[in-house]
């Protein structure tokens, strides 16, 4: 029994380790609501929260029935593309993939749908949510899922069959993730078009600022507080001891990365402040807030694999990205009210090229290999580590890019084709909330009965000025 | 020492589990508050945040010297209907009854009053609170308490004398938490009656639009997030294998938990999102935050016992429960502001049939019997475990709605006689933040001079006017 | 290899406990980005948000550089004054430092330039936060933390040369981080002077309140849920058995530690609730949130070494402490928008005091000596345990004052002199957020286009009116 009290240990240990991860990846959910709530006008507040409501609920269901199944259904007749077992959970074993790995997965899953949903914030008709959402948590991103973080996968740096040699690092998912929810909110916000006055007639961007900066400023704090489930959560399990160092495991690999992720971050944030501070003039909380975000999507992918001080690079040259992609998607009147596009998809393409830079020979043995002595594997170019892994981290951004487009791009045109993408101008106007969701987030001092409740109203409202 | 080695580990396995989970629990008196405030008008967040903060400390106090002992208090003298030691954590031992198992029963208790305070809120006295909230918090939840968790009790699963020889299954509390919170508001609403202007001369409803729907959702969030504690965390140790089945334990039954909680909270959102679009017209998002908390309300009773499939009929239905109570409501004429009634009254009555329907017995022994072999104990009917387990819920409903009517309605009813429940029109018109706090809860750009600070000022002002 | 496997299950156990405790930390900061913004007027929200933020960001690159060095950066030269291994992680091993234990360390550093920065929120040039958070944060609390909490610390109560053959107990910091906190608001606002028009003509007291009562609430409850992680936190390890007591180590001091951090806050919560209302004649939300978190500086540094009971006599006494620093404060014109001096300087001195007075011998030598046999040393005096204790935390206090003052004293000072402390009063009067940062934080319904956006268009409306 004595071994068997040590696999109890083991698996107890574990499981607290990464449901509690799972559990700060959840709030993620919550900060990107309050995140996209404080960043559209108060017209639109409570169709973007519903939004991030039902991301969680459609992604819930989805990924129970679909998605968990397509990115970790492995067994008898793996291949290397998609997942074919656990259809909602059937025949789930309950010693490896088991119900804490999928709640883990599950809270990955509803993040992606999220992220979506702030490109094509303000002016998307609900019903197009809820299909993009379905499709999107319960199919395109599991697919990629499958390829980068099941052993099976293509892409996968544990297969039997390494891409290169190598396969792809992308620990946490600057890419899984966050490409992927940047390049389909891509899709979505470029098909739909700006927003209504979002560009005067000489084509100069007018500002729309968000309706309330405290909302976006709680909301990145939770996404900074998820993200430590997020990053070092990745590792699943904490009791893992690596035999070629004394005293070493899971548990100084986790710290580590805990560290990488908050100066990433905050290193992008610093950057952001006096860079925005440099460009436009003034300190804007609002800026640094995304900048610290675009640090932390870079660094999601190397943050197991490098030195503190290389995240500090990671951080710095993130922040730069940002700025620069967003100067560029203005002058392309771009628009994507929350930066999606720019912030996701354009830090975490960022994050998959600096881990084939700077990933550290003996780091990525630890995260990939417990540690185990006699291993050799490609690492990053500029530590001596070669070609390899940086083409592995390439052809991971343009498989992505490519299989997200090729999914994602069709389903927002066919929708747009069917008049079910956007909404009308009259109701652009007067606001989502008004028109779609029986009324306005707010309500004032005594100002409870005056308020238009309905949509109907709000035009006879309309009639009678 | 090896045999203490290993208590250490288990120990501090499980200390760590419950701590962290207590901690959680505790995060959804956050939630509530967040709720609430934004579920009322702006007049009166203030005071329901009071409430909500006063729940926590009042209830620290009252549970510190009498709930525990009460709930938990079992020596030589052990009685099924009371507790009657660790008054004060007078002499508490440190193996069992430890403190972290206080605070985790402790993040309980305070509970049960922030549900009971948004049924009577808009419209009642603040000292009724502080009333109502020691009583409550202090006597009539530790003896449901005692009754269902106490292994003593005469409602126990896991007492030496089992109520149709099974006891009744209601693992984190639908009936001891939520239906005592739900039963309690009842008896307070309905002596209050009616917000005035809530239904008008031909009694027909008036909207009253909470003020604040980001509140609302974030709020909803921070309670699935606690929801995470209150249900998985009720295992109250992870370190415990189940000799029948190799490689489990609690950590496996743990994580099926919190998929079993998730997933019936997403079914009842879903539902209640096409459900009310279907009834009213439009995406509700306040809709489905209630309705994802009737679906958490719901499984709290059968979360550890069931199959993930079965969560999602627990969900479907408990959506239904509560648009149908919703409506009943309406007609009538019962105010409850929060819906605190028909949601955690309504949906934890259900969740705890529906446990008795759906109860797998391989489950039941793992949570009740640490999955010993041989055991043999009534399960869900629809599984084929005969009706004792039924017959147990039903009593357990029946016990608490007794019990709670005949101790808060007569409190209740004495705080009315004496006047000291409800506020009177005035104040009730003027707002509670006014009368009572000192001042609103917001004050804008500009305006800090010129709002009126105090009632009397309020009144002065009205007079002119 | 057993030893080996014993060696990985408690640094795995040990490093979740760590880990997600310093995550609890972490939320304090938007605890504090929470209740200070709420503090505030609105037109200074996004301001001080951003100085919560930046906090963070600047401290964490201040912090790995040099703070953590100063504090903990111990090896074969280390002296009892500061710290001198360790500059920006380097060489840091993984079995004692290792980074889990810094990023515990810096959640706590970044704190303590938050508490500061309430204090001179409101009139505050947004450079010298720049300025005086990477000082803090990277030096003067360092040095601190050294003296008190780093082994060879002159006032460390685990050195080999212990002060007064005690050394000053401050568990968690009530002096180490709120009073060094409180002190150096103190000094701020002390040099600023009160903002504009806070005192009128006559010398009286015109009431500034803040603009959301909700943030202040939420902010509040997050400071409560981040000092779980505080407090028991502070234990750093959790699987440490104590040879003498049966079946308890460091799992029970723990719960104990969460329960008595509980106690304390609520009663020195529920006692300003009845302290104010026979004060000023109403029920103040507010005031309970600042009592409650009087409450916990106070027990911050007693929390591992006393019993419940005399918890709550210390949160009844900083209750009483915050009411009557806040009368004073009125009376010296001083003006601290956050109460931050009085709260956190004034109830964390009487914390150290507590500590003299109240610390349990046998809880001592747990918290401190492993609770090992045969150990002897002085606790609290009105236990029996003499007056060296309570002598090294009456030098605790005195060294932190003193400290505190010769070095932020001077950097405020010559700031001030140099002009770029305070903001001129026509961009008081504007708020800063117009004036430094681009915007108000909130933007009503179609208000959008018709707002000043920047300070230029801020100052020519003002011109044109």
């Amino acid at each position: 029994m004595e071994v068997s009290w040590e696999a109890s240990v083991a698996d107890s240990i574990n499981t607290v380790y990464l449901l509690f991860s799972a559990y700060l990846v959840f709030v993620m959910q919550l900060g990107f609501a309050m995140l996209c709530a404080g960043s559209v006008r108060a017209k639109n507040a409570m169709n973007i929260m519903l939004t991030n409501v039902v991301d969680a609920v459609v992604g819930s269901i989805s990924y129970y029935l679909f998605g968990f199944a397509f990115a970790f259904g492995e067994g008898s007749h793996s291949n290397p593309f998609i997942g074919t077992y656990f259809f909602a959970l059937k025949d789930i074993p309950n010693s490896t993939y088991d119900y804490s790995y999928f709640l883990y997965q599950w809270a990955f899953a509803i993040a992606v749908a999220g992220i979506t949903s702030g490109s094509i914030a303000e002016r998307t008709q609900f019903s197009a949510y809820l299909v993009f959402s379905f499709f999107l948590t319960g199919f395109v991103y599991p697919i990629v899922a499958h390829w980068v973080w099941s052993s099976s996968g293509w892409l996968s740096p544990s297969s039997s069959d390494l891409l290169f040699g190598s396969g792809a690092i992308d620990f946490a998912g600057s890419g899984v993730v966050h490409l992927v929810g940047g390049i389909a909110g891509f899709w979505g916000s470029f098909i739909e078009g700006p927003r209504a006055g979002r560009f005067d007639a000489f084509g100069k961007a007018v500002p729309m600022r968000g309706h309330n900066a405290t909302l976006v400023v709680l909301g990145t704090f939770l996404l900074w507080f998820g993200w430590f489930g997020f990053n070092p959560g990745s590792f699943d399990k904490i009791l893992v001891s690596y035999p070629t160092a004394s005293n070493q495991g899971n548990w100084t690999a986790i710290g580590r990365t805990a560290v990488t992720t908050t100066l990433a971050g905050s290193t992008a944030g610093l950057v952001t402040l006096f860079g925005r501070r440099l460009l436009v003039g003034h300190w804007d909380a609002l800026d640094v807030c995304n900048g610290l975000l675009g640090g932390f999507v870079a660094i999601t992918s190397g943050c197991s694999v490098v030195e503190p001080w290389a995240a500090i690079i990671c951080g710095f040259v993130s922040a730069w990205v940002l700025i620069g992609l967003n100067i560029a998607a203005l002058k392309l009147k771009f628009d994507d009210p929350l930066e999606a596009t720019q912030l996701h998809g354009g830090c975490g393409a960022w994050g998959l090229i600096f881990t084939g830079l700077f990933a550290k020979e003996e780091f990525v043995i630890q995260a990939y290999d417990s540690g185990e002595s006699g291993v050799s594997r490609p690492y990053g170019l500029f530590m001596g580590g070669g070609w390899a892994l940086l083409g592995a981290q390439v052809v991971e951004v343009l498989a992505i890019v490519g299989w997200v487009s090729v999914t994602m791009g069709p389903l927002f045109y066919a929708l747009h084709k069917l008049n079910i993408l956007r909404i009308s101008v009259d109701e652009e106007m007067a606001g989502l909330d008004i028109s779609s969701h029986g009324g306005y987030a707010y309500t004032g001092h005594h100002a409870e009965e005056s308020r238009p409740r309905f949509y109907t109203d709000y035009m006879r409202l309309q009639d009678q000025s």
